[in-house]
């Protein structure tokens, strides 16, 4: 893979920006990397690990000179950033972000970007539970999908070239528009992360089931749902405000369904049970099929880890 | 480990049966193994990969003669079997079970044992989504917990001999009235179950969500709740229809707690959110402190094998 970029601008050092920064290394992709974070202490570690060539104090000097800005805060501070680059970046430039709403980005950062530069929205299906700019390696998005959600009359070399780009980083790249992604993401992901908080709550509120009991018998489903309930909770603060349409509309399905399943428990209908965890069966078949995810039991230990 | 009994017999040979099997023999626990199955497929498929000595027809053939008695079969079959080998037992042998809920398992076996048995009810902390007699390994139960639920003047050299047993399999054992146990699951296992079923089955039922798309981004939470919906429909139905009571209550809680979240992101109440999703986060950590989960994140993929 050659250089796709001259310089890359990173707001914020988190998890994604620092696995883009491994891996956009390990691909030649770009000669140089700026970055900057609100917290001192981030800017201090990201400066001690060397994760960038050059940690700024401010996201105005970072994105000076770049022609690939990449805005990884937290969905609610992405206007802010947005109004702080603004007057900063170099014309031609591509902006993009990863962020897990879309249409919430959307408004938040274009009304502010000149129209000299290329706006881009971008969200890579990718994380961990960790978080901070030592939590970054290179395979983070290697054969997973990133995906790009254009507006309309973008620049065909822009897009192209920061497609390439995700494909550099070891992703998939899908184009969608940014009102399906939002839905699609509130059923494989925001959803879900909503019951997995929740059910780690009500485990900790329950007073007879005493917390270390709770952390000893974690060994079946409770533990995976306390895996997603350990992500970042401002990130996820965000996604559920500015995604709240969506949300809302699954998790009234999820409580319908629900309710349907405890009226069966209730009544004892054992018929209508087992066809509902039958039929739940063969999506995961489906996943392993489609190569996102393994066939290999999970009990919760001895996970190989590609890179730390 | 020395040898702790003569000949164990295994009623029904799935996952556990099958890795208790393993586990045995790599320990030399057991001089000789016989089991048995309902369907003769399964009979059959035991008998190819040579899982036991001998591979009966019948439960009450496979119990003939064997000092240690392993019930393997979901919670709602565990009565007709309690029927059918209680005349065939052995004095002097200890039956056990493996069944995830306890209470329902004393009121549907123990009336049928005779008194010349010893009828230690327990439960084996540890699975996969995978089910059959080809689907065990030795190292299922290495470092997970076994609960067993002695009855009121269990004698104590049978008890100190099964504890001996599932520490040779590789567990540690911890004793418990079996109300708390069934309480104790609910919370840590059976009520994420149902909910990871529900959630799945909610975007099965998206028309506009198609199927692919949902397998195709599962990059994210939703694909953990696969993976846990893909457990045998059968154990499960019959886990929720005889541990009702205490996962009816748990529901209730879960279901509350849901609408104060659902009711936080509709009125964009993000405080509320950011606190709860920090409270969730620090259980996390207890969980990994506890060695029951690795520290390492988990993307999915390049997981290793202890066995297969």
């Amino acid at each position: 893979m050659s250089r796709l970029y001259n310089r890359v601008a990173f707001i914020g050092l988190g998890l994604i920006a620092s696995s883009m920064a491994h891996a956009i290394r390990r691909a030649g992709l770009a000669d140089s990397l700026t970055g900057t974070a609100r917290s001192a202490q981030t800017r201090a570690t990201a400066d001690e690990i060397g994760l960038v060539n050059l940690v700024c104090d401010t996201a105005a000097e970072a994105v000076c000179g770049a022609d690939l800005v990449v805005l990884c805060v937290p969905v609610g501070a992405m206007e802010a950033v947005a109004r702080e680059i603004a007057p900063h970046l170099a014309p031609g430039a591509t902006v993009t972000d990863v962020g897990s709403v879309k249409q919430a980005v959307i408004a938040a950062v274009g009304p502010h970007l000149p129209d000299t530069v290329h706006f881009i929205p971008g969200h890579p299906l990718a994380g961990t539970e960790h978080s901070g700019p030592r939590s970054g390696f290179a395979e983070l998005f290697d054969n997973r999908w990133c995906i790009l959600t254009p507006l309309e009359g973008a620049e065909a070399d822009a897009l192209h070239r920061l497609t390439q780009f995700w494909q550099g980083l070891g992703a998939n790249v899908d184009l969608m528009d940014a009102a399906h992604h939002d839905l699609v993401l509130a059923v494989t992901s925001h959803t879900p992360h909503l019951i997995a908080y929740t059910m780690v709550g009500v485990a900790d509120d329950l007073r007879r089931v005493t917390d270390s009991e709770v952390i000893k018998y974690s060994a079946a489903g409770f533990r995976d749902f306390t895996r997603i309930a350990a992500s970042d909770p401002t990130m996820w603060r965000d996604v559920f405000l500015t995604n709240k349409d969506a949300t809302l509309e699954i998790l009234g399905r999820f409580t319908e369904e629900l309710f349907v399943l405890q009226r069966a428990i209730r009544q004892g209908d054992g018929d209508l049970l087992h066809d509902y965890f039958s039929r739940t069966r063969a999506i995961r078949r489906g996943i392993v099929e489609a190569g996102q995810d393994t066939d290999a039991p999970d009990f919760g230990r001895a996970k190989t880890r590609a890179a730390q």
